[in-house]
């Protein structure tokens, strides 16, 4: 039996059977690969936390790991159920935005949508539980190397459903480097770290304060650099902007809930290293 | 070392390092085995929970796999440790009713009380982690392909313990085949499911309805086929009667509580294919 | 590429991606490891309980266990980050105590400052971050083979940062042996179960009964000894004085916190035997 690699992120909670069904569909396919959890603790239907959660994992895997991908409101629906073929990897999973974070930073190759029975758990699945009869046999039969084609119908890459997040908008000055970036909140962790939509990159190496409602938040280059129970905003492990409160909690300081905006100000360089 | 699949269920949670401790004494005597978590989040000493979470998920795993099992408000007192051979796999864990309902649906081939130490961690366990010092190296040693008989004493597989649900009775009418059947919720799963304990084939391909309390829900195909925040029956992926609220929370809606009756009633056939 | 067991401790929870990633991390560096989580729900920050949690497990591995454990509220500040070498396994994690539980009852062979980033995720860790960037690919490489002295600069392990917990101390009467054992609360399970720092050693076989505030409990050989809703003691599967509640919740019952004292009272022996 091959040997691969293969994830799986859902909103199934831990308290029910339904991921050790997922677990035991994909063993009785190929006993040697090996699953590893992103987590099952999405909140229940809730699209852009699953989103920014694959996306953030991705890049930490083996290339040609699949990811298995099930927060799947639209289960019985008219909905896609789709694999997506990448440089580095595999994404399979229902065509609701899920994929699309990954999608927007590293282009699919290919896509199908899953329309071969053959590689399902059975036949007839289910129309409440595709994760268990459908995406977790498809994602073990392709991490044990069966061709993304072998899976269904070819569709376009390019016409597959994303998601709308709000967008980061940039206003600076040209002479100074000076001026403002406009994001929101796009996940909060379980720390109660709010995780902004601004990449580091949009930084562009300057001192940068960011403002939540009426607060100002100073940036840091730790957690450790403020004393207990003060905020500070720094770049995140993720790569993203990011407020924090020093062994404390954010979202419960803040009361900042997902989309809310924020702006991240430019100041003039100090230190021109 | 041989590859085998072993499953864990417990009430232990995943807060406190049990379960790590129960994986560890698996590794000692077989690090090559497949270890698959069912769930850990049984409501503490909630034998009913498990034993609906185990049948549910048993017959999703590869033939031979071993499921340990423990909810065990009786460790320590006289309660049997038991492992049962079935046609399709293995269950180890108390003879408290907790295995009884994969045995209601799949009958024992041979049954053994756990009195060999020889297969436990030590001779002298822990008179309250049995999980730990004699179900997990009991399974590990199972699925690594120690006979049964090995571990101990036989029994009769006909008198172990088998926890009593409120069984669901029908009412037909023969000339028509209409009617009612009256049930229980069995179980509540983590998105607030409510899930009975009648099963699709008393349905007979027939249109029907539930009624909970003073309640009166419609079956339908999916979750989908109504808008969001609507309360819906169908059949789940479990294969039972379930009380669902599209996008939204049964539970919470519906105050139901485990063992609460239910009545699903069987309507005259619209199609006759 | 070899086999091995490595275990994972953090505070990261379920719900994000972070732990995901770190097993991505690792299985980018060895897809053939064993890899065990003891918890990842360890309280934010709270070094106290990760390093009882890690000293309980440790002894359940098999020997040359690699055992990853992140609680680290100094990450990106001057804590050292270190490997240990014992007899029987291997720690990674920061110098901030969280590691010398184990070392209490275990001694170190060596020790090392992670300082050869050859053996790190990137040359350029995240500052907050070192769990994925730091700790899990050293882990990795420790269970893959890579001796420790590779891994950086030797360091002294009779100076690893220590966490002092509340000692119990006795006042025994020499010619009787009765007396008492002044303790602490230093861990509460996930059963709400109450464990003592009064090791099993220090009862002296002798008949016993615990007071916690004004509350006197009696010792019982089970929790199933007293009838359910009865506050009991015992020593714990840990090895650990315990106080619990027979099918209930011990520290919703006394309302009992983290380092809450506890008095032990040794009495006549009864039995001599």
């Amino acid at each position: 039996m091959p040997q691969g690699c293969l994830t799986l992120l859902s909103d199934f909670g831990l308290s029910d059977s339904y991921v050790g069904m997922m677990k035991g569909t994909i063993a009785q396919i190929n006993p040697m690969l090996t699953v590893i959890d992103l987590t099952h603790q999405i909140p229940p239907q809730n699209i852009a936390a699953g989103r920014f959660c694959l996306m953030s994992a991705y890049p930490y895997f083996p290339k040609a790991t699949v990811h298995v991908a099930v927060i799947d409101p639209g289960v019985g629906s008219t909905r896609r159920a789709i694999a997506v073929e990448l440089a580095t990897g595999f994404l399979v999973g229902p065509d609701n935005g899920l994929l699309s974070g990954v999608l927007s930073q590293t282009p699919a190759i290919a896509a199908v949508e899953l329309t071969n029975p053959e590689y399902w758990r059975v036949a007839n699945p289910s129309s409440t539980f595709h994760g268990r009869d459908i995406f977790a046999p498809v994602g073990a039969h392709l991490a044990s190397g069966v061709p993304l084609t072998a899976l269904g119908t070819t569709i376009s890459s390019q016409q597959l459903v994303s998601l709308t997040l709000p967008e980061c908008q940039e206003v600076i000055a040209p002479a100074t480097g000076t001026g403002v970036i406009h994001g929101a909140i796009q996940a909060i962790d379980h720390f109660g770290n709010l995780i902004t939509n601004i990449p580091e990159s949009l930084l562009r190496g300057r001192l940068w304060s960011i403002a939540v409602g009426a607060i100002r938040i100073s940036s840091q280059p730790t957690y450790a650099a403020v004393p207990a129970g003060t905020l500070l905003a720094l770049v995140g492990s993720h790569g993203w902007v990011e407020i924090a409160e020093n062994q404390g909690n954010a979202q419960k300081r803040l009361q900042v809930e997902y989309a809310e905006k924020v702006e991240v100000f430019l100041e003039s360089c100090i230190n021109s290293e």
